[in-house]
């Protein structure tokens, strides 16, 4: 099956259209008409080699939200009109550890991406800007009807990656959470932490998208460029989630950690970060890191966010925007997320 | 009350007998006569300045065993006779949070410690190199019979020092531990965490020292001089306990560790470490920092070493050998903990 889609052909050029194939619809396989698809930061990183040599051309995409149209003949899960998503992966073992207890993305033997990776038949995967997917069952999620489906699709990454740590490390009545930046992931974690019922911060370069931040459900803002926030703030925090991908100052927000507080990073720094191991031994405090999450805990958290109403904010755009909006995204100048309309494809 | 002791008189001069005063005793103080004090490192890294300009002279040492040879009014848990134990602090403020959460070692007012502290009467606090000591009777804890006090005295720091993150991050059945070298404080977590249930694996700089190791109740010993070690072991361990405070490869230690796992560090190097998030973020890792002990835990980890006949194995010396102890420290000469037999201080 040949569909459109928008792809990187080649290194420093821009994103065009063009056609690609899907595979036949498998015994367990689902067949997804997309109907938008998230621009992910992730995306340009890809795209731009940030990450590695990329295998060109590369159709980008992983916030997938659309519509079954034929399921495969095993498939139980999933019906024809049934809404669903697709994240960033569409495959793993399944048998190691990890998978068995539902991190899909750590498998031992490596996820595999939704698009740019090596699937199990050693095919080169595609992502979301297309009009057409076909996914193994098993890595498609059920999307409630109750969230529009534009503001769903940045839930399959953004929402994850701030859901998994903001879950794993407690948030919750009585805590106290710090959201570092507020852009696409922040202003996910800062909605998500605030319905799992914690105090919410958000620390931001600036105060300028401090009406947003309260407006999402922060119950106080601070700018990191004011050296007194590092002061009034230490030692509070029971855990920050930083999403900013930019080296920071590693020590300086530790300290606003209390005893036994934990500092998580969701984005990574090309660059290696320094600590000091005082600023973590003074306090029994943790750095640690976290990468999306397993498919069970994705479908939890698509469902609470329906409970709580919770989506992403975006900017809808047609395919041959693409581009614009990379630029955009670079600039950070985005509220919150580029939501590619799918159907401009077709 | 003016008591022999042996002083650090100034900066870069050896150890010297000399006599302090200890305050008179208060209604709630303990006057305990000192049998056994250790050797840590942290008494050389004081005496040396290597964290900050010391308050000379010092009287180092905060592994402190001996026995009640008077109690104050009001002083009902320790009675005159009773074998007990003071280890790296002897107040705090005890009404902030963490003092309240039994995490006197973190009071936001600054807990006192042993040596070189400033107590709340503004005087300096001297340590367990003498023959006498005066103590709050709520920082002193009671050191059961069954341990053999020379061995009992490194659990006041060595001991807690380990305890407190194996307990945090859970060490038990089920759960693989490493410890990062095989020194005062390895030999005291190889013991417990063994204890607790965890299969134990030493991280040693050669094999030295496995046969000791491997009585001392570890499964496994490897060598971190050989590379094949980071391969074999890689993803392997629910928490890596790091005793070294040299700087070590994080990355290559991080990779060592399962999806969840914890990398705590109870040593902290002078300079700062580099880490490289995806270190972290490829397996939900975290990389944190733990020191001593709350009273209550201190008391628990020295009724749970009772309870497995657990002490640190130590070599005993004269008051006049502290200097060539030192020297031996630094050489990593000693097996595993130098102990002062204070009666030759008389």
């Amino acid at each position: 099956m040949r569909v459109n889609a928008y792809a990187a052909p080649a290194a420093g050029q821009p994103l065009a259209p063009t056609t690609i194939e899907r595979r036949d619809v498998g015994p367990n396989d689902v067949l997804i008409q997309i109907q938008y698809a998230g621009i992910c930061h992730s995306d340009i990183h890809t795209v731009n080699g940030d990450w590695g040599p990329p295998p060109f051309p590369i159709v980008p995409g992983h916030e997938i939200v659309g519509v079954v149209t034929q399921v495969g003949s095993q498939v139980t899960r999933h019906g024809v009109g049934d809404r669903v998503g697709v994240g960033c992966m569409v495959n793993s073992c399944r048998e190691c550890t990890n998978c068995r207890n539902g991190d899909e993305q750590y498998c031992t033997q490596g996820m595999v991406a939704t698009y740019a990776g090596t699937d199990r038949d050693g095919s080169t995967t595609q992502g979301g800007y297309a009009t057409h997917v076909v996914v193994d069952a098993d890595f498609v999620l059920s999307v409630p009807q109750s969230i529009d489906p534009a503001a769903a699709a940045p839930l399959l990454c953004a929402g994850i990656t701030t859901y998994a740590p903001l879950r794993r490390w407690g948030a919750g009545p009585g805590k106290k959470v710090a959201v570092v930046g507020l852009g696409g992931l922040g202003h996910m974690a800062v909605q998500i932490a605030h319905a799992l019922g914690a105090e919410v911060t958000v620390l931001s370069q600036s105060l300028k998208k401090q009406e947003d931040g309260l407006r999402l459900g922060a119950d106080h803002y601070h700018a990191t460029d004011d050296p007194a926030t590092f002061n009034r703030l230490a030692s509070s925090f029971d855990l920050i989630l930083n999403t900013v991908s930019a080296s920071i100052d590693l020590d300086a927000y530790l300290g606003l950690l209390a005893v036994d507080g934990t500092l998580v990073n969701v984005g990574a720094p090309a660059d290696p970060l320094s600590v000091n191991v005082f600023s973590l031994i003074g306090g029994r405090r943790s750095f640690a890191g976290s990468m999306i999450g397993g498919i069970a805990l994705t479908q939890e958290m698509l469902d609470f966010c329906a409970e709580h109403r919770i989506g992403a904010e975006v900017e809808i755009i047609p395919a041959e925007r693409i581009n614009d909006a990379y630029e955009r995204v670079l600039a950070s100048d985005v509220r919150y997320r580029f939501v590619i309309d799918n159907d401009t494809l077709a």
